[in-house]
């Protein structure tokens, strides 16, 4: 396949226009028929032609915002939540970051609990600066800190409440995008608070499936989405320090030389821990320049320390914490740690995979 | 769940308008943000909400369409495809028949030949009428033959040509639109005639897959999509025979008293013939009627015998030889035969299987 | 891997034998121990070194004997079935042809029953010569004829009788060696006739399964055995002969030049039809040899047709029409055909796979 | 099923002992063949009928004769490990615990090396007490102390070295017997020494795999056997203690009231950690009594800590650190706790299950 062209299927034999061509379209039109030939460039691109673009949102510009809806705007049932979706320009009206993704800054003031409810929608959420807010999933909570990732899986009730007197933000991601083009989305409220206020260090969840390699035999049949819901920053930190570590000894351990990487699994299969989504979080050494890649599907990266850079279609990005970036289905990108340089990556990959339709491109392979 | 309330998430929280909040929504809009409150119930409905709508297409419209433009348009390459596709008034200006699912009626003059090209876009054709094409998939020449399934699976090279002096039309199946939305097509020409031009009554594939519990040892690795490319209508037909025959017999055999039905399968790990979609054939005594369903994703059927109806939603189309019917996602339907009544049906079921959103409600049980 | 050496683990370190050791064995045997290094080189071969010989039973020795057995031996409840093992001259005192397989010539004289009973064995019968016998699974009746291959999966109900006025001879495979050693077997008595003495051409399960590429919408639960369970010498003739056809027209479709050959498989999985047996059927032209193969496990062939000679170990063996032969572990062998030779193969290779320790060696690659 | 009943299938219907009779029978030896009708019984009885027997050997008489051996017996290239097996009575002259299973206690010298080598079986080692050797597995140190499971997958080059002045003793398990008799068994010698002499705390394959739902980019492969090669009793005993304090604040976590329980896991399948054997750790309170059980397959236990009870078929054995016991299969067994009573367990589950004979009875369910 030429894998560099953008050339569109060409419409160069479309038929001449006469009298009865113009019937034979108002004939199809009456009869809800559209021919193929008048848009098979559009339906069946040569490579992928995504809408959505490249696009970077800056925490320093999120933030603020965030907070000031924390004045303006209530939580509560009906509105559910208080999050803020990254709308990808390409894709306008919809506040979608991608065809598949949805991506929010949520902002929980002092005190407040947004209501239970559970829906069809696989989500999860980042936490890339503080802490205080419990997220209760089916009963159980589960702390939020800072490097920690949560996931709420489809159709488990969640509700969140902060026992802090102080705001907190993080970042949410789901599959909005693919449930509600592909129809497949329900919705059931819950509580109007959270059927838990405890607030323990450790959720169920992690006591029973947080054990490397051990497997509670009250477990033992396989779960769709991980019942491990709690992902620490504790255990990333040590899982990506420990790659670099065993790379300075000669060891196979990293993605590339100066790249290490972890993908969050779900231990009862040592897949993704969602069926619609992956995460995964990256560590480049100081002065990494990763090969530039294109795959099919979409990705959404946030800083989470460092500072560095994205090259997408070209086009070079400075990032610094909190940053977050989009790259669309087969455009090109890179990334250039100007420090230790450590991002959280979610993406549409199970579905590319399970659908076969995954590729992936490095250049210089 | 209450699977019978159509009720939208409520927007009954909505901040008060004020200057602050003006403002507050411009900061939102200047960053390419769109906050979840002020559309959570088009993103988030309680059930599935469809902009497809039921709809029937009559075999009588479609088919002097098609042969019109057998008259005014061209076949080659460029427009590829004389195909007209069937464009659910819900999704306009879009010619999808769902949000996934791509359906047309092709036609192929005398001794015309549809160009080879191949593309990521999984493919087949169901043939109600006719005879005297041979689809070309990677080499291999396959009969098209009125009842018979031919398959097109992701990026292998196919063209068509018709090797009589009479034009035939057959109906293609493809999952455009979800490539479509989601960026993952990729597309190349390939010869400008098709590659063989032998008129076999069986392919190659036939001949080693279609022997029913042998598997060749020279094919021992499983395939994403079926080697088996032709599903012929004398197999289809004893099939369904069988089935009726052994509930004569009081043998468990069909789905619900009356109604028979097969689904087609790779025969290298027996399930769907393709990643996306899933292709069955139905058979409905007189009289059956068959129990009204609901189920998570989209389908289309075309009668391919027999008269009988199609009720959607409470409306009921009468349906004859030929004519085709979509189902939205969630919408209820049933089938009533007033005939032997017999359908072939389409469906993204494999999607919703493979990422987890499947369910189906089947009213009295 | 030095796969061409047999040498055993040398047991040059065995300790000085005095009074302190042999004390010291007295001990172990005393607690019910035994020292590793006494028998390292048993337990441990440097390839597999089977106690079962390469080993050759005539058609025309077995079928005298088993007409013999005809007059002197009633068939009924309590010995259940007229068969004779083939018993591996290594693996004496054992009807074992092989460590995990047992194979048996039955024979049913006119009009007699064989009772219904059930087992945990996986079981087969293939029929070399002769028609006339229905062996009832689980109430459905099977006719068996020349070239056919029947399964009875375990703990299914299965009897037979001949509904001939002349006797029937055929071939028994079954996993006995496998179940008595690991201990899993189970049995149980059934009726002491067979539970339906219909003698339809086809079985309910042919009737529901036998449609290549047509799965019944009654049967979507894969099954861990094929519920297809009769295999017609029809389709196997055919499917071999077709691959032959395709090697003619230069087209990839046999096993090797001048070797066609099938997998029987289940057709919910495309897999092997039991759990522990894999059977097969293997067809070379006239003047074909092998390449010579070792496998990680055991097998057995029939001579369905045709006169051709198996070298096993470098010695060759000729064979005719109904010879068994066997094959133990990692025991090099090879076919040649002097006519066009037609071989039937069951083997225990769904264990070595399953359990990983399957390895193939072929000389020349 | 009648679960209960050990009768055999009878013999009653053996024919009348005739000088015919007699010719048939000879002419069955003569050809290497076996009625199965003379051994019905023995080859299919009603339910398993083990050889094995249940029995228990005491750690206090096994360490000493250890000890002894470590004076008598040198450990180096020819004779291997100084491991004596635990050889079940019913299985003489055979060093088999189970069909499946044998089981060691392995002792290594103040200072000693046993030299590297590697085979197809697969084989851990469990520590009941002690430290200071060290297991290098493919190159990559590994830290044995009391508690933690070390797993030696087939084919991986592996010797021990004792880093201190003291000697160490633990238990192997492999699936010698299952390699035996089915001749599947490769063995190939490697170093003398260790390849590796470093003593670290954590292996590389703990650095990179023993971080709870985070799967190395470097180690997306599934693998047959576990890449985390150790499971420390830190772990382990967290697990168990986490599930008891679960099942206080009235959570479902544990198997059964009283009996918290895990199965070591390998991380890239959520499956056993080896093809062939399954590997778990029990902890009972003080006074549990779990219900009796059968099971297909067999099974080892070592007592870790407490004391406590094992009853099989009905007798009592009283338990104390140390001490190991072997159940057969479908051999009724319960555990009863006289303190809080920690058991390692090891099986041949994953051939049970893999090959669909596995069967369980829980008394009372």
């Amino acid at each position: 396949m030429s894998e560099d062209t953008h050339e569109s299927v060409s419409h160069g034999m479309q038929p001449e226009d006469t009298p009865e061509l113009r019937a034979l379209y108002q004939g199809f039109a009456d009869q809800s028929l559209i021919p193929l030939w008048t848009q098979l460039g559009d339906l069946m691109p040569m490579t992928p032609a995504p809408k959505a673009v490249p696009h970077v949102w800056r925490w320093g510009d999120l933030l603020p915002l965030a907070e000031a809806a924390g004045t303006l705007v209530p939580v509560g049932r009906g509105g559910e939540r208080r999050a803020i979706g990254l709308a990808n320009p390409g894709l306008a009206p919809n506040a979608y970051i991608s065809p598949t993704l949805w991506c929010a800054i949520q902002y929980l003031g002092p005190r407040e609990t947004a209501p239970e409810h559970r829906h069809s929608q696989n989500a999860f959420r980042f936490v890339v600066e503080g802490e205080g807010v419990w997220t209760v999933v089916d009963g159980d909570p589960v702390r939020m800190s800072r490097g920690d990732l949560l996931l709420t899986p489809g159709w488990r009730f969640h509700g969140h409440h902060n026992d802090r007197d102080a705001p907190m933000a993080w970042i949410d991601g789901l599959d909005i995008p693919f449930t509600q083009q592909m129809d497949v989305g329900f919705f059931e409220f819950g509580s109007e608070r959270v059927t838990d206020y405890a607030t323990p260090n450790y959720s169920r969840g992690e006591r029973l499936w947080a054990n490397p390699g051990l497997r509670p035999l009250s477990g033992l049949k396989d779960t769709v989405s991980s019942p491990l819901a709690a992902f620490r920053w504790e255990h990333t930190d040590r899982a990506l320090t420990e790659q670099l570590l065993l790379e300075d000894e000669g060891q196979p351990a990293t993605v590339e030389q100066g790249h290490a990487a972890v993908r969050y699994v779900n231990p009862t299969t040592g897949g993704d821990v969602m069926p619609t989504i992956r995460c995964e979080f990256h560590r480049l050494r100081e002065g990494c320049e990763t090969p530039t890649r294109r795959e099919v599907g979409s990705t959404v990266f946030q800083v989470f320390d460092g500072r560095g850079a994205v090259v997408m279609d070209g086009v070079t990005y400075r990032l610094e914490k909190g940053d977050l970036f989009t790259v669309p289905s087969w455009v090109p990108w890179a990334l250039q740690a100007e420090s230790q340089f450590d991002l959280f990556r979610f993406s549409d990959a199970p579905i590319m995979e399970r659908l076969h339709f995954a590729r992936t491109h490095v250049d210089g392979t």
